[in-house]
């Protein structure tokens, strides 16, 4: 439906008219204020170059339909007491959000210096864009937010994630057109197909077309109108149109709009949005030397640029602030006079003040069983084979089993819950799925809890929009997709980081990823599947936020997802099989090695305790420590009086100097593990200079060889794939004997039965196209 | 509009029909045979277990769909003697591919030991999913092919990519409706608002909805199909909806919408489109041991999965097989009948041996001129400043108009080739745009070769698209931002690493990154926009395709943008920045150092000849550059008998040893710069650790200290940036005095006024929002 402007539906009087057109004044008089003002915040006397900042840093254009959206929010929040949060997608929306906080008291009662008053109003336009002070995009220290608008795309996913199981709650979610553009955002308008209506809450998507991103006219702002109508219409809502430039009929338009969509919501009727189309920069300087800048391009960054410099922008800014009548706006104190306020909530009603945007407030932790339930029994290290995450798949069933009625745990993924072994949680809950449902389905679940949809993009803003309204979660992906979701999990770990800093920001659950259909098991899928360079990635960015780990084994791995599900605040990345492999720990070992993060498999080796060992065998990973084992097994045959010893490491942040990660050793302990001098052959999951670069301080890093993936691969087996990469049992006893001195002559024999298995491999596999029947039937006889 | 499968619209006769089913038949025996068979290909005897591969891996269930698409292009691009490319966008969708190249003759053309009978069919079917073989899905060594199928979501903006510039061409793209789910899948439908219909060709996307994904429906097939429909209206598009089960009448349709769709292409209405909407799995067993199987999920993959142990299964694929009469399909040589083949084209109008999809063979050199035309004088370093990405801007011009006749180079960017400071382009050619224009708007051009949206997915996949086609392009981006496509060009660098080993691919041009608008200058968007790591992620890829710049200035930017728009084969990312710095060398010079990738600047030092220098001061990025220099300087003045070293790094690839990157530097060149014994300080653009992961092999890697990114980020001044990452002039002169023998006692009242200095500096931030005059002032005055 369009709701016709020109008909004034009658809900709004002249009072509430007058009152959202004094609060929408006023948020435009302090977001101009913001990107020009250091002073003289009240205008009582004439405007000089020495009230402007220095450096003109800010984007005016977004900032007056940010203003319009959030003070008629405000109205119908008030109106039907209703639960909402916003998410504000627009990019350099900061000051609009900051000043509709400011003028509700929320940003005060947060940041108790800028008060409500003149001196607050000063620092308010000072810190922002200034050294250290706010940035132009709605950020972690914006109070009410749990969205940054910097990099654009996942306002609409985290509107999900934030709605489900919030019933009773409303999540408006402002888009700007820019964003629409993007990818992310494109797929996440189908969220809808999976929100329950039972226990979830409203999300209502507002997309606000002002028709310009930096430089460019928007895509769906230029195209005809009945196209973008039926867009949304395939997107499953039913739009309700506001348009204009005049702001008494928008204002009627927008509060007929909003009173349209929440009665539907209400009703549980068709999805409403909203599409509003204002000017960009509406109520701007409509020219400014001579060219058009209101509703176009030109307003969206700093319209007036020379404020400083020539008298005539200086003149204009004066006429534009003025235009809003501030005096009319704010009490001689230069706090917001009563009629300004007249539409703001109260309390946790206010938008800025809400609890679901400070998640933390409302976690609870999740109920977790003892893992002694699920383990698997371990009597001697090799004896069994399991598949790690199908064991996990156990726990997660009955954690989502026992949070069945407070609903505040969720596993996404892209169709792959099954597929990477998960599946009894399909006893407990089934997939989230609204759509149609046929009898050959299985597991889908109109109230379902793991949400499955072909997008990376949109699990990771679904989960992230979960976490940060204050509940638990798992994505479990493919190990080198994950890395389609790189540019998002940086902006979430920068946000931990900020919020880590903000006192009033309570902790919330960390972001735990299963990654697992490894690059070391891609039989089929071949070399596009093959990337293990997300944890890379992850490990570039603030130590205090992520953690890796690589659980050898059925046990370790429950212990490791047992601790991300306790932890707050963090990104977990856990790498983990899929497929049968053995059982080395039993649960009580695998809790205390751990806890340990890395540790001697005293079991494994053959050194005593009288002297060091000859040589160190490192593993990380569950196919290197396979090969590694495999390897030490070699040693002890062929070569038993070497003194072996073997490491394993779980938490792969252990490496790093303990002044530059938490989980960081002392030199004391590495050098205790590794040796200070003897050689160390480490088996590594990922990319092996990944080890170097977090063991380069140590002592014995000249010592130390890594072998890894080296971005060798193709469709073949998984023995083929580590002979591809010298990460094979056979070669790692090669790189023994190569690196212990004096092993060269005597060992030369053993070298060459080695290089024997290699050639051996390689036309076993091409005839037979399976392993050697040596390694296929490979066991642990320690 | 609908096309109504009950009404034969006549066009396909009797004959065709038998041909097209034919053809249909074989190319879903020959992708059942891929997947199940490694002899009897022509069931000339019972099957027998021994007959059936040892691992079944593969994927049946886009295979049916796949073949009947192909097998109508064929009859349409013969009829009407069409230049047409397809993009197979569906996972896994190799086998079907596979079959129809085999079919048309290409497969054996491009690889004569696949030949057209008995042995080769054999052949064919044991290569696929077999180690070493070819994968599940449409890749680099599949004929025809620009797309690999596996990581999903690119195979649209491909299309699109492949259409620029190539008018006449018509680009069909199969999108499956798991793809469709993805974001960079629904952002790139409306790539339609950007294609000229002068001088571009057409894509027919051909949405194939066989209902599910790995173990769940996907969402498009299951919403409403008014929804649908109004949907694919609303990217723009007029869909041609062909659905069914019974394969004559679904010929007939298909026949039917295909000649509809052309036809319309041929008129240049509105864009057509087919939803073509056939069961997964189809003709393939209806039921498996009880359970539906045909038109399910169970479809998906192996349908009988338990063939060499279970008879029953055994029996099933026999019969399944033999459904497709092979003894009608292939002579006893096991050669195609001719009635199979009536409806395949000939020549390069066959799919699979279209040029456009081995670009290189149409590739031209770009026309670059000569840079001392560009070049910015440089009679001493540091005397002027110049915005290196606007001198770059004019260079690019000059490409664009030398190209504006052949139309073989491109720019793609989010919105951002103006403020990445490239707009002297827009003299040249405006943006491409065939939406509504409005007086307001600049640089808009139906005919234009910039091509900016909000979508950095979108971007990379036309860019690849284009140059997979045999075209040349730059894509220019906000450096935080690349990380958007991490995974995408991850997958192009696969690409390229696999057609190097491929005889019959030829080189096509490098896809060329400038990353601008970097971490060091985001004054106002804070630490959002601050991520230098996506040459982190670059570099752990394969060596041989990836190189990365660090241009310091103006004229290096430009020498080492001719070289990458000149090279083949590889992913080139050059980091430069768009604000006002230092020249530093004349074009003569830089040509010099970016040939040599890293030299000394004995301009900037101070050691003499007759001795190894006292430190050395190395540097990569151009702020890094400008802080070595302003600290050289310092130390010049302050410490004037040290001897410094300054060293510049453009080409970081030079550190890595040269048995592990072709531009790998011998130990006897890098100990030639940085000494063995010498404390280097390493001022470096990004994370720090990236540097010591490239070096850590070299003699002299205990003495290299590196200063870089650590994560540290807020709203405020570069200067600021470098004092918090301790980058800064002063923290450098601080770490030649920690770090030089002999010099802490002698040096530490310098070491107290850098110091200083660093307090100052935090002081007078605060107070004015800029950065010291000092430093605002600073010049070099070597």
């Amino acid at each position: 439906m369009s709701v016709d402007p020109r008909h004034p539906p009658g809900a709004l009087t002249d009072e509430e008219l007058t009152s959202l057109d004094a609060h929408w004044r006023a948020a435009n008089y302090l977001a101009v204020g913001q990107i020009y003002l250091m002073a003289n915040p009240l205008l009582t006397e004439p405007l000089r170059p020495e009230h402007i900042k220095p450096r003109l840093l800010g984007h005016w254009g977004t900032s007056p339909g940010l203003n319009l959206v959030h003070t008629h929010l405000n109205r119908a929040v008030k109106a039907r007491d209703l639960d909402a949060l916003c998410i504000w997608g627009p990019g350099h929306g900061g000051p609009a959000v900051l000043a509709n906080a400011w003028l509700e008291g929320s940003y005060s009662e947060t940041y108790p210096d800028i008060t409500r008053d003149t001196q607050g109003m000063t620092r308010l336009f000072k810190q922002f864009s200034f050294p250290g002070g706010v940035p132009s995009h709605v950020a972690p220290e914006t109070p009410g937010s749990i969205h940054e608008g910097g990099e654009l795309g996942y306002s609409l996913s985290h509107a999900y994630g934030a709605a489900l199981d919030n019933p009773g709650l409303v999540v408006a979610c402002v888009i700007g057109d820019g964003e629409a553009e993007t990818g992310p955002l494109a797929a996440s308008w189908h969220s809808n197909k999976f929100l329950d209506p039972e226990h979830d809450g409203a999300v209502l998507p507002i997309l606000h077309l002002n028709g310009y991103k930096i430089a460019n006219p928007t895509v769906l702002a230029r195209i005809p109108e009945d196209e973008l109508d039926a867009l949304l219409r395939g997107y499953g809502h039913e739009p309700l149109h506001v348009t204009g430039d005049d702001p008494a009929t928008v204002h009627r338009a927008m509060a007929h709009a909003l009173d349209t969509a929440l009665d539907r919501i209400a009703e549980r009727g068709r999805p409403p949005m909203i599409v509003l189309r204002t000017p960009k920069g509406w109520t701007g300087p409509a020219e400014v030397d001579g060219l058009p800048v209101e509703g176009t391009w030109r307003a969206h960054q700093v319209p007036l640029a020379a404020v400083r410099d020539n008298p005539d922008h200086l003149r204009q800014l004066e006429q534009w602030l003025r235009s809003y009548r501030p005096e009319d706006l704010f009490d001689e104190n230069g706090g917001p006079k009563p009629h300004v306020l007249a539409c703001v909530p109260e309390g946790k009603r206010r938008l800025g003040a809400t609890p679901h945007a400070n998640g933390g407030l409302l976690l609870r932790s999740l109920p977790l069983p003892p893992l002694e339930r699920f383990a698997v029994p371990v009597d001697k290290p090799g004896a069994t084979l399991h598949e790690p995450t199908r064991i996990l798949g156990e726990l997660l069933e009955d954690v989502m089993r026992a949070t069945a009625d407070r609903r505040d745990f969720r596993i996404v993924g892209p169709d792959e819950t099954e597929s990477n072994r998960l599946q009894a949680v399909y006893a407990a809950t089934g997939k989230a799925w609204q759509a149609a449902i046929l009898d050959v389905d299985e597991h889908l679940d109109r109230h379902g809890r793991v949400m499955e949809i072909l997008s990376e993009h949109t699990c990771q803003g679904w989960l992230e929009g979960y976490l940060l309204t204050g509940r638990h979660g798992l994505f479990s992906c493919y190990e080198a997709f994950a890395h389609i979701v790189d540019s998002m999990v940086n902006q979430h770990i920068k946000w931990l980081r900020v919020t880590r800093r903000l006192p009033w920001r309570a902790p919330i659950a960390s972001l735990n990823y299963l990654l697992t259909s490894h690059v070391w098991r891609q039989d089929h899928n071949g070399f596009s599947h093959q990337d293990p360079g997300f944890v890379d990635h992850i490990l570039n960015k603030s130590p205090e936020v992520v953690r890796v780990y690589f659980p050898p084994d059925a046990n370790t791995l429950l212990s490791v997802a047992d601790h991300a599900l306790r932890s707050r605040d963090y990104v977990n990345v856990i790498v983990a099989g899929k497929q049968p492999s053995y059982d080395w720990l039993s649960m009580e070992q695998a809790k205390a090695h751990c806890a340990r993060g890395a540790g001697i498999w005293e079991w494994a080796g053959t050194e005593d305790s009288t002297r060091d060992p000859d040589v160190v065998l490192a593993c990380a990973g569950d196919v290197p420590t396979l090969e590694v084992l495999a390897a030490a097994q070699l040693l002890r045959r062929h070569l038993p009086r070497l003194a072996v010893r073997v490491v394993n490491v779980v938490d792969i942040a252990r490496l790093m100097p303990s002044d530059e990660h938490p989980h960081g050793m002392s030199d004391y302990e590495y050098d205790g593990l590794f040796t200070t001098d003897r050689p160390v052959i480490f088996a590594y999951h990922g990319y092996p200079w990944l080890i170097h670069r977090l063991a380069y301080r140590r002592d014995g890093h000249p010592h130390l060889h890594v072998r890894g993936y080296k971005e060798i691969g193709t469709t073949t087996t998984p023995f083929d794939m580590v002979v591809r990469n010298d990460l094979d049992r056979y070669r790692l006893v090669m790189d023994v004997i190569d690196r212990v001195p004096g092993l060269a002559v005597r060992a030369a024999p053993v070298r060459q039965r080695m290089e024997d298995a290699r050639l051996r491999h390689h036309a076993w596999i091409r005839e037979h196209g399976t392993d050697l029947p040596e390694v296929a039937d490979w066991s642990w006889d320690g």
